[in-house]
């Protein structure tokens, strides 16, 4: 059984560094494109025989060391009384929150319930995969979700949910609250079902202050990882353009810190401190280098991270137009050279 | 004559310390409001009267420290040879750059033949302003115009430019090249009309890994930082999401680095070194909050600063919907507390 992902997120030694891809299961990969030729986003989120299917799929074409479950951040949303159209072309929620009344309106979901469906799909990929590599859990963060269901899907400017927070923060610590209560159970669901680590994604955190994420992100992903670490995983907490937040994430007390590709990794453990681990952090795009290149900043990034408490992955989602084979050639690459790169290679 | 922000941008002593405001001339003025029923974004950027007046109308009401012309970083690339649409909307281009010959048919344009509206706009601001604060020129770095011109318009993962970058540098760095030989006389061109000083945005700097930036951006900034010192003008670097390549920017010799909101003033000092002022860099929604709570923020900013070699700023543009009352109290709550600050009020 592999589980160096595992150990890299708590610091233990690894024979080989551990990778896998964020949105690995996903449209780059045509046997991706055949299921959802026959099911739309949404519904394939709540099928778990397909669900599972699109999971394992990665996992068996390109060798990475943990299988994330296909699904949504925003699932959790609609649980709670939202509306809500997902596509390719991103979120949306018809009638996003805007009143106090709206925010009082949302429920604390039973997770089984009302998203049994991913807690499934997690048993089906284990049983798919002969739990040959562990399945990672994942959720948003509580701002994340606020802001989409305060703007109503994605934004340039995150003017409506930073009103809320800076002209009505009891409203918005009310909000956070409904929905952290809502995301730990279900993150422990996920466990129950066989998730052996979980990665939070507060997507949007980085649009906020220091200041400002200190209290109006910070306490509530800190609420999350303790309970998710009670129930004996590791947590990863991951975000894009967050790296001056990185000395702050450290006191969520997650074991593993996601970084995207705008800063070195080096860098990021002088922030962070040694006593955590980072994943990442190669740039999506990267995957469009020639291979040589390819393998070039694989060895960069594994000798800034150094062999200890490392999990390899992109600093963002894979994108659609990138070549399969370009993915499968990095998990190879982070194989070969993973704990025994020392410098890079010449370029 | 009030000189504060030059002597703020070369770190000598200022009775107060200087403000001016990202997109001060905006849609949040009634007045440009009413300017802009009459005309469209495009139209009043070629009308120097018109911009002039907008350009002045900031100042009037605010009491900022400086006056930035009303132009758009786009306006050069059209005097290339690109097809351009301007709306509140955001930017486009019909028809963008996809091949070498696409790239091979931009022509560096004579600035006063092309883009003299600019010097003229300059010119009516000056003699309406009777100098009383400085002007501001500015334009677009290489790689943020070339983004722009390759994806069309704005981009969520910029991956039309990056594969430009990664598939085909030697044509990239040829676009960036072009782009430098166009910007430096079209900022020349400002300085000679009158601009005391000029920020270059890179907008989108901060999408590039530092290696990337390092290679594709930083060589045009510093080319363009170095002619327009040459000319006598300080010259501010401006991006957002920048704040790890700090170290990078300061090897461009400009004399200020303008800062987001993501960075609190003296991390960034920390990271872009003692001899280069800092600007910024309040978060734009921070101005929805109650009066005291700017204050208290404007307070811990002036206090992180500290009192040399800072112009305060908005960590981005000012958006539309914010109260024209709310930015002239920023303004006074900078001249009233700026350079006199050593620790933050009670909250």
């Amino acid at each position: 059984v592999n589980d160096r992902i595992l150990r890299a997120a708590r610091r233990q030694p690894v024979d080989v560094t551990p990778v896998w891809i964020m949105r690995q299961a996903g449209r780059y990969l045509p046997e991706y494109r055949a299921v959802r030729e026959k099911i739309d986003f949404l519904p394939l989120c709540k099928t778990p025989d397909l669900a599972a299917e699109v999971t394992v799929q990665p996992v068996r074409r390109l060798g990475v060391d943990a299988a994330i479950i296909f699904s949504d951040i925003l699932i959790p949303t609609e649980a709670m009384g939202m509306e809500l159209e997902l596509g390719d072309r991103g979120p949306h929620f018809p009638s996003p929150l805007r009143t106090a009344a709206d925010i009082e309106k949302l429920t604390v979901p039973d997770p089984m319930e009302r998203t049994g469906f991913v807690a499934e799909a997690i048993r089906k990929t284990r049983a798919a995969l002969h739990d040959s590599v562990p399945v990672i859990g994942f959720a948003g963060a509580p701002f994340t979700l606020a802001a989409y269901m305060v703007e109503g899907g994605g934004s340039k400017s995150f003017i409506l949910i930073k009103r809320l927070l800076f002209e009505q923060p009891k409203l918005a610590h009310a909000l956070f609250d409904r929905l952290t209560r809502t995301l730990i159970p279900y993150l422990e669901m996920q466990v129950e079902a066989g998730a052996r680590i979980v990665q939070i994604f507060d997507s949007w955190g980085g649009e906020l202050s220091p200041r400002d994420f200190e209290t109006f992100s910070l306490p509530y992903l800190t609420r999350m990882v303790r309970a998710l670490q009670a129930k004996g995983v590791p947590v990863i907490v991951f975000g894009t353009a967050m790296s001056t937040h990185l000395p702050l994430l450290r006191k969520t007390g997650a074991d593993v810190l996601g970084c995207d590709w705008r800063i070195e990794l080096d860098q990021a453990r002088a922030l962070a401190g040694p006593d955590v681990a980072l994943q990442g952090n190669l740039d999506p795009l990267a995957l469009f280098l020639p291979a040589a290149d390819v393998e070039h900043r694989v060895a960069d990034i594994l000798r800034r991270a150094g062999p200890v408490g490392h999990i390899f992955n992109l600093g963002h989602g894979i994108l659609p137009p990138t070549s399969p084979d370009a993915a499968k050639h990095l998990v190879e690459t982070v194989h070969r050279l993973g704990c025994h790169v020392t410098a890079p290679p010449t370029p």
